[in-house]
């Protein structure tokens, strides 16, 4: 019953705090820093900020709840898919875009714009991540591919190929999901390619990047605006 | 590399949440329920509290941290035990009684009283709790005994045993610890018995007791302080 919140051994080249020092430390020192962070929040006086951030960090956690309980589940849908990284991900960028411009007192259409912005980002960042768990080269992401399958992960990429692919391709993904196994990956990748999975994916992460830069009009030009727009366009382009 | 925060598989005679659902379910859940907490405690729109309680599970984290990093060190002294029991704990119980009588609009002294209440109250149950770990009939805690020993965790009927018991009582205790293992674990408690180190830490108990009771002294009688009063006579009475 050896089970890690992730069973990612490797980020960025380099071994997981959880693969390095074990499970009980990992949890407890980020136990730590989450409560660190609580802290320079509060110093920061700002009730509206603390409320959305508390709200944040709680979907956030239900939203990696919601993960683990789809886990293996050949049944999730794409709307299902959504509602997931919605949660996990993109809430968390769309609070790191909101929370500066509530702290710089900007009106709530700015606001809303921003949190936009963010959790269009967060939505293409995910998707392309999900993409990268199959096609990404090992020495260039620094991770492993085929994690997300060995957890059994629901992802848009194997959704798609278990909706538009053939019987026989959309069977093997449903099967290694429900057995949590990468047995069979290079089989998996071979079937996702050819039903257009990772196609699908990346479009659907295309189109969030868009909504993401459609959401910084009313950001005047300026070298800050100049980054958040090179943000999305790295957060689709990126191989790694 | 051990797995969980902590290895007890048995609470209150029910299988722990690690045990039953496995890691990362605990590990998750945990945290939507903490982030729920943090929601909660933000509705109060209370800055001094928010303050307070960011400060305490800080501290409480950083215990958690410095217990694991002294697992399976026989060197731990008496005065670093406590240094240990009174973040993990005590600050918990601290802040549960300070709170109510910042929400209540009380003077600094009340606050003051009432966290030395809760501190004094948490040291003692702490200790007892590290007594029951090699005491305790686990029919009636419904925990197993010897679990601390198996995580090398120098609690202070151990630490007074390896300080005034004989050469060989000690050098057990020393190397269980290093060893993280209960293998001799009746030795270890006839051990622990003969040098004094239950009644010891029992004695220690009843200090701190004795001190959450004076915290009192500034509460008016009723049915509340009587409760609290009962309080503090069961963590150190009780065998459960």
């Amino acid at each position: 019953m050896t089970t890690w919140v992730d069973i990612s051994t490797l980020r960025r080249g380099r071994p997981t705090a959880n693969a390095h020092f074990g499970n009980a430390s990992s949890v407890l020192v980020g136990d730590f820093i989450y409560t660190r962070a609580f802290q320079l929040m509060v110093q920061l006086a700002n009730m509206d900020l603390l409320d959305h951030m508390a709200d944040t960090t709680n979907v956030i956690a239900e939203g990696e709840v919601l993960q683990l309980m789809r886990a293996g589940d050949p049944s999730v849908t794409e709307c299902q898919y959504l509602e997931v990284i919605e949660r996990k991900t993109a809430a968390l960028f769309a609070a790191a875009c909101k929370g500066p411009a509530m702290l710089n007192d900007h009106g709530s259409d700015m606001q809303a714009a921003l949190a936009d912005y963010g959790r269009h980002l967060g939505i293409a960042f995910q998707m392309v991540d999900d993409v990268l768990d199959y096609t990404g080269d090992p020495e260039v992401t620094g991770k492993q591919v085929g994690d997300d399958l060995n957890e059994g992960k629901p992802t848009l990429p194997l959704i798609y190929t278990m909706t538009a692919g053939s019987t026989t391709d959309a069977a093997l993904i449903r099967q290694s999901l429900a057995d949590k196994s990468s047995e069979h990956l290079s089989d998996v990748i071979t079937a996702v390619r050819r039903s257009g999975g990772i196609e699908y994916t990346q479009n659907q992460a295309l189109e969030h990047q868009q909504k993401a830069l459609a959401g910084l009009a009313l950001v005047g030009a300026s070298p800050a605006k100049d980054a958040l727009v090179a943000l999305a366009e790295l957060a689709v382009a990126r191989n790694r």
